[in-house]
């Protein structure tokens, strides 16, 4: 869901736990929150006008370059959960702050994850992205 | 969602593909499909009254003997699909007939999941299990 | 490792569970066998002489038609087993036998997977594979 | 395979790419790099004499909290790989740094990834397990 009036965030995605991403403690094992910020991620460019498909098809493929994720609590079964996502722009750098939490408000995560873009595979500043995704950016 | 009149399925669950579960042909790996309908029995039995957790808790576990997947069509990133499922008891077995059609109607995938109660670890007859899913049983 | 004078088998792998492939019960999540037998069927071709990279270039792509498991035993955590693998051709199909033991002989898994071959996009007759397994295809 | 006498780390643990871990771009999907250095420090943990499942047992959880990780260059099919592990102790925290590199010497990725202990579910300083990872800690 695309936020309008947020000064944080610019999107948001619910989704809920499911059971196979548990792990032997009961508790949604690390490597899936990098499915649940890329899922949000994908989903918010779609909304947003520029699915990934399209992109790579055009030449354009935004490529993470920096992951950063702070565990805040664990996730269990049957847990509902939002991602929040804001984005800004650092020169040619991409820079998406992602935050789950749960739907009681818990803070999950909090996330900052870095892309650069590559058109036609170099490096580029990214400019057609950042053209799309103007309305979208965080102007603190 | 429970599905009350239908003759062959009796819950049905709409997902959508993520585009991690994308393999390097650019459809959803195979693996994956496994992971949607195991999700599809865990939210039925859920709706059904008997969370996973709970039974496990209870003493009494679900355990998968046997899965037969027909694979039919592939999934592609932005598909969104519904997991139908049908529920029958064969003696101490339940069986699972859980069928997986693209939104637009495409058949995807024909599965067929056998499953046994165990007991405090003993295989049973599953009656406790029978009772709760009685009204949802298929008298085919 | 291809077995030169095996009867059931041309092939076996060994490997071992990874803790990120436990679930909640602390076995090895249903799903992850299937990553197993997969894992096992692409290093088979590898050393047979056709990476899956290579076919598909070549516009050879094996697909899977059916899947069917059955699950013996469970894997836990710090369980290392050997995946084993036979081979036989009817008509257009290749048919995968694949069984896992678990180290100490206790079998776990016994499956069957069926593939063809599409060429260019079509079905085919699968010749140019036929010919390469042919050493390793099974006569019983 | 435990280092005895490299100075940044004490552990180094060889894999070669699945390839189920693709994704459509025919690149390691980004968290299955989560999952190879998970999986790195429980067998270091292992090998240094303190399983996983065994810590838990004695009330002893290793609880992730912070984990960087930058991407370098992208692992694709038929890759292998080492995973280099060093562990610091800053406090109550363990620090890993773990860093990829393919075969050939190009770096992959670098990792750092922040664990504190809890016994019997409160945070602890740690100090038995520092106890056994004694030999094992970077002295900078």
């Amino acid at each position: 869901m695309l936020l309008k009036d947020h000064k944080k965030y610019c999107y948001a995605l619910e989704m809920e736990v499911r059971d196979y991403e548990l792990d032997c403690e009961s508790i949604v094992n690390n490597a899936n929150y990098l499915h649940y910020i890329e899922h949000t991620r994908h989903k918010f460019c779609q909304e947003a006008g520029v699915p990934f498909i399209e992109m790579h098809k055009a030449g354009l493929d935004a490529v993470v370059r920096k992951v950063e994720l702070e565990y805040l609590s664990s996730l269990r079964s049957g847990d509902t959960f939002v991602v929040y996502l804001g984005l800004e722009r650092k020169g040619p750098r991409f820079v998406f702050n992602e935050d789950i939490f749960r739907k009681d408000g818990t803070p999950v995560l909090a996330s900052v994850v870095t892309a650069v873009v590559l058109k036609d595979g170099k490096l580029s500043r990214g400019d057609e992205l950042a053209e799309v995704f103007k309305p979208f950016l965080n102007r603190r």
